[in-house]
């Protein structure tokens, strides 16, 4: 059965209407989404996140995941970042004609699966069909509200001199599998993207201690996210390579490609400006939570060279780390 | 000034955070938004709408809008349809490499025109860039949150035996300007799209009288529209051909097309079930409005023939109106 998606798929009518039915709803239907109105009635109260996230990301297979579950879990790692939980998702779908349906049901099935896992579910969503040439396959926007528990002030402009910075695991995995995937590259060690949904380890960190800032560095890596801390927050950043954590797979892909690891894409880890104070408590409970086993401290925010990040090198230089130029890795998200 | 588009304004790093501030702030900035955070936070409580859609039109600039007032207006109407009233909007924009920026510009700011007409703000988004060929210049996916007043409980299956069934003004606009601009047709009166925002239409209706079922009538047209709603609501549909407005120039653009106005999308146009005695002061208020000034009652909600539309010909032969099959026009939204 190598049914393939047609123009007429994204038509309104009739192909579209089953596409829906016979597809999608099975496996992602709930009482929200099921009604089939232009969009989702719900009560809801209080401080909301609102967020979105088209991805692109080219193969729409790699290893450790696929477009659709790199869609949900971006999503609900952008509301985790503002400090809220995940509750409402939307998914909207741009196929190029011939895209075959059994790979949109694989797609499909692992966006329901991420969504599970965060506890959100997908309650509106949208599909249109471009001809053959005018996309690549397949682009998913997801959209999502969620709700920040009071207490939470978490902003990329919220770090404090003093703030310890702890990252949640190991750089650069997502990037070097998509990568590795695209080029067909084979490494002794296969490299797996770390694409995971991170609100539950955010809770668990709200609940430690006080957290400033939160961030995922996907689209540019680590140094581009503390870029933004050091910007947004005017305040300096300086942190020690040697506390990075970067799988030896990783790390020889990186030597091999010529990329530095700082600017690789990560689908499942967060970057947090810790009260220096609770910095420690809130270290030891990500480490209890399975995606922040690998959680270190890297360094610190400090009142000198605001707006800059500084690195004290392995072998004891300092090297300003500027924001990503250019585009080491295009389409990898 | 030719500038284009590089697959670098969508790397995350420094030339991604450069068109954000020189070229989105400055058209779309407000306090949210300026924020540059993973997500917008705000406070809110009530029963809450939430809509996504993405949008391929092509071409991306046509008689009456563009994709950017389309995909704020589509947005819009998908809350409005759930009768509530469109506060905060998301942009997420994937753009093929080579795109250039004044008419991105331009797109941009055609969004944020038609945002204050709806008298919403957009809060969040997210730029993605794809090598040349992988999309065709520009979609865009736009997500919204609005607020449902209480008392309004609205739904495709919400439509009762004896509600009568009122069309804001003329089918077809949209489908025919998009066609005509797409395909390089000259008309002897040109047509424009009736892209527009409804939610003060709709706003007035509901402070007017009983609505039941409200649905913009885009892909697929008022004929899919209504099937929607026969299946959803378990009802049946009667309309008349001759009471159902479509504009000269309309009419003989899909008579030399091929067409059935019927099945033409509109952009800017929505149908209702009202309450049977509620319908004439629903009616007079929306005659009131810019966007309702052709609403007529086309028909009503039987108990015969539930699941179908029929419609009484200007002949006065019945006909079965099918919801649409194949796919007239691709890229029509």
């Amino acid at each position: 059965m190598d049914e393939k998606i047609l123009l007429a798929h994204g038509s309104g009518g009739k192909l579209s209407h089953d596409l829906i039915r016979q597809n999608f709803i099975p496996i992602l239907g709930n009482p929200l989404l099921n009604k089939l109105d232009d969009g989702a009635v719900f009560e809801l109260s209080g401080r909301l996140a609102f967020t979105t996230d088209s991805y692109v990301v080219k193969p729409i297979f790699f290893p450790g995941g696929d477009i659709g579950k790199l869609a949900v879990c971006g999503t609900v790692n952008d509301l985790a970042m503002c400090g809220a939980q995940p509750l409402y998702l939307s998914v909207s779908l741009v196929i190029e004609e011939g895209l075959l349906l059994s790979e949109l049901r694989r797609i499909i099935a692992s966006m329901q699966k991420a969504a599970e896992e965060a506890g959100a579910i997908i309650v509106t969503g949208d599909t249109k069909v471009v001809n053959r040439g005018s996309a690549d396959k397949l682009f998913i926007n997801t959209s999502g509200v969620g709700i920040v528990p009071p207490g939470a002030n978490i902003s990329g402009s919220e770090a404090k001199p003093g703030d310890k910075l702890i990252l949640s695991g190991t750089i650069g995995d997502h990037g070097i599998a998509v990568m590795s995937q695209r080029e067909g590259l084979e490494f002794r060690v296969p490299v797996e993207s770390d694409c995971a949904p991170l609100n539950k380890l955010v809770a668990e960190m709200l609940d430690a201690g006080q957290i400033h800032c939160l961030r995922d560095p996907t689209r540019g890596g680590l140094a581009t996210t503390l870029n933004e801390f050091a910007a947004q927050s005017k305040i300096g950043i300086q942190i020690e390579e040697e506390r990075i954590p970067v799988k030896e797979a990783v790390r020889a892909a990186c030597e091999l490609l010529g990329f530095d690891p700082l600017y690789v894409a990560n689908e499942g880890k967060l970057v947090a400006a810790v009260a220096s104070a609770d910095a420690d408590q809130v270290l030891a409970r990500m480490r209890q939570n399975q995606y922040g086993e690998g959680a270190t401290i890297i360094g610190e925010v400090v009142e000198q060279h605001p707006g800059r990040v500084v690195m004290r090198t392995r072998l004891g230089a300092s090297r300003l780390v500027d924001m990503l130029v250019g585009d080491l890795l295009p389409r990898i998200c």
